[in-house]
């Protein structure tokens, strides 16, 4: 168990002189952490490759305003298998004419083909992989010898006892992703939910499901489904059309009537979209020292609002920051 | 600092045996948190007093639909100040006719009469107090060699070194609410913010608002906010109605167009409303043994579904149970 580490008498000894170890630079005197990430230098931030991206258009609202949500797929070797298949299955345009069918209020939104026993399934593509259990889990270190794979912010060493242990596990950000780690030396990490990931929706175990079938956090962290459901990427623009869609009242909130389904026009991977179309976006890199920063801000907010800082922040409470940029850039 | 606690030999020497404290009844192999829950004796269940309730009628959505929204109102000594002027706002119906006017994804809703630089702002009823800052924390012993006011579950004696202690603070509940312990000796507490918690919106400090201006919480839980912002209840029927309202475009997140406005057609105490007509609710207590095992269960999901139990949950994914009952019984 992962407190077992802290009674290592060298352990314990720091426990005494807690803090957060994100030191970096400072922000300055009442800013936001809004105010902070934009104030980072262009080297902080990282470009996000279209071809990792899921462009998700939805029919129109019913007052004809377009609904367009855009997915970050999360990059090897994180998710592997279903993100391949993911690529699969966008590249042969299966999810035209599928829809949101599912959506449970401080839940998912759930897209695809649909319910599992349906009595006409919509064929897969060929080239789909049965992905295994094991890898939820992901090797982040090379070998018992060899470095660590990753930069981990904060750095894995500096967490072992401290707030970045939350209720389920040792947590860090990793590539630009929330990870949580292992609790015998963080060797294998592990996606985490948050608010808007993207997972794959399963049947009952053994299977993993191949990626057809998605859904959408819209609601409070279910970090229970860590390692029991494959976390494949993020929102990053658009949430809140899945987020406002009226709630199912049909069994495990599936709609009831099939008129409420919302349709799926199409899904394309951004590079598969003419290049002045192609949406860019870029990240801020979760081993820069702006990222240290924004992380120390969020959990000691200093702006004016705030009379008493946490001191902490959990994991899903300091999303990546993340921003659009122009096509031409 | 709470974890420095860990340091005193006694309680490191069990952390190498570190487990959740809920023994308590047994879950059957396989069951859900909502069989248990579903499965909890009649003795285990409190009623909610129908003056403890706001019911707050919206108008009806565009298919004209009704939809009415339901708070607890936390009991005392919780928040006392702010819920006893919410319970006068209530009494002179102050908010009918106000509206909902701002909706930020994963943040919150918020209603009343509108932003604070209103030229026309709506008076306030008599009555209302100027809540200090303090009574953002709760003392929740009655002295040093006193006995606690509440009973805790986990037991505070438990939880100081365990998956309870969270990014943010030591978390428990008590009388049915979730709590968070100040870290030396937990002799005070507050409310923490969930998903559907009710809050008092205020200017930037030193006010603390009066109550006439609150906000539902409609995503990941916003845990920052405890401390610096009064959490007086919590939506127990009818989130669905806020969650997925339209998010506001204009600054931050307030609808920029007042006819987008949700109108707030009445609020009322429970106890207003005709006797026929009183919501009737209850919870779990969570002094009994059903809430225990309930915990214990939500934390190491056992059901055909979850491969990898968690072994821990966090505060907000372990929401109190609460049922409706016919207005009779």
């Amino acid at each position: 168990m992962m407190r077992a580490l802290s009674c290592l008498p060298l352990i314990c000894g720091a426990l005494a002189a807690l803090t957060l170890p994100a030191k970096a630079q400072e922000a300055a005197p009442g800013m936001t952490p809004a105010e902070l990430v934009a104030a980072a230098p262009p080297a902080d931030w990282r470009a996000i490759d279209p071809a990792d991206l899921l462009v998700m258009t939805l029919a129109p609202d019913a007052a004809g305003q377009p609904r367009q949500v855009i997915i970050q797929l999360i990059p090897a070797p994180f998710s592997a298998g279903w993100t391949g298949n993911i690529r699969t299955l966008a590249r042969a345009h299966w999810w035209d004419g599928t829809s949101v069918y599912r959506v449970v209020d401080n839940w998912v939104a759930q897209w695809g083909d649909g319910e599992d026993d349906k009595a006409d399934p919509k064929p897969l593509p060929a080239g789909l992989r049965v992905v295994p259990e094991s890898e939820y889990l992901t090797p982040i270190m090379a070998g018992p010898e060899d470095g660590r794979d990753y930069v981990l912010t904060p750095k894995h060493e500096d967490v072992v006892i401290n707030r970045w242990i939350d209720s389920y596990a040792i947590t860090a950000f990793a590539a630009g992703w929330p990870l949580a780690l292992d609790d015998t030396g963080g060797r294998t990490g592990w996606p985490v939910h948050c608010y808007a990931s993207v997972g794959v929706a399963r049947d009952l175990s053994p299977d993993t499901g191949t990626g057809a079938e998605l859904y959408a956090v819209i609601g409070h962290a279910p970090r229970a489904l860590d390692r029991n459901i494959a976390v494949v990427g993020r929102v990053i623009e658009g949430i809140e059309h899945l987020s406002t869609l009226p709630r199912g009242k049909g069994e495990a909130g599936v709609y009831d009537d099939v008129a409420l389904h919302v349709p799926i026009l199409s899904v394309r991977l951004g590079d598969e979209l003419p290049a002045d179309q192609q949406p860019r976006f870029e990240y801020l890199a979760s081993d820069s020292a702006s990222f240290a920063a924004y992380l120390h801000l969020r959990a000691n907010r200093a702006d004016a609002f705030y009379r008493a800082p946490a001191k902490g922040v959990d994991i899903c409470n300091a999303p990546v920051p993340l921003r659009r940029i122009a096509a031409g850039r």
